[in-house]
């Protein structure tokens, strides 16, 4: 049995708890159907001087799909919540199998 | 002083937390002796015309390795498990420190 | 409107949860002003004979940047943290938008 793996890419989206439910709606209008979500912490500094620290409750949402499905959901990603959200979201290919689930 | 890496390959596998004690045991017999495991949650959709979303508790093991390993875990992992288990699992390039500790 | 992304690293480390502050403290200095943190647990056996786990509590700490501020703190980390806390590094590339955020 040998192993066969296909590209996909994995969009990974790091932003405020509250957000969830309204990004995974639109999401799946847009064919994302399917995806991992797990706690995180958001800390960030005002740089050296300033020792204060701040540290927010966020959310890392995961999905795996078609490069195309996935520039269209960072695309509306960016239009519609960049302005109004702490977000970071980024991509990079992963191999894997059973491409027709992705 | 400067920084020089080598690549390893960086297996994610995303599943039910009932399955952990099972596969790492498999894991372990094909030579994996460590990995980094977290908390997730899956979930998915039917479609938009039926808002219902399941959400499942899920883990995520992460394991760095030699390509050759991920390839023979990942193979296990489909012959073995993805029949019977709701499974994610990926692979994808890493550049890390030490080799010899992977 | 088209999607116009720019490579970035993303730079994990995995490691014990003391060591946050410390380490966090380091990489402002570096430069590193944000970061995303979560928690995990990490798992080694001593090999197949040898059925007795060790179970320690982790964190993972992700940061995007720029590639020789990475390799920058990496460089650090192992110079300053490999030999005295258990601590697992490694790197890989994303695409981002905003550049100039990262």
């Amino acid at each position: 049995m040998t192993l066969i793996t296909e590209m996909r890419t994995l969009l990974t989206v790091i932003t405020e708890a509250a957000v969830e439910e309204l990004l995974v709606r639109d999401l799946d209008k847009l064919g994302v159907h399917a995806y991992t979500v797990s706690d995180a912490r958001g800390r960030g500094s005002r740089g050296v001087r300033d020792a204060t620290w701040k540290e927010v409750g966020n959310i890392r949402i995961e999905i795996i799909c078609s490069r195309p499905l996935a520039e269209a959901a960072l695309l509306h990603i960016q239009t519609r919540y960049f302005d109004n959200y702490a977000m970071v979201a980024y991509l990079h290919d992963v191999e894997i199998l059973r491409p027709e689930k992705f």
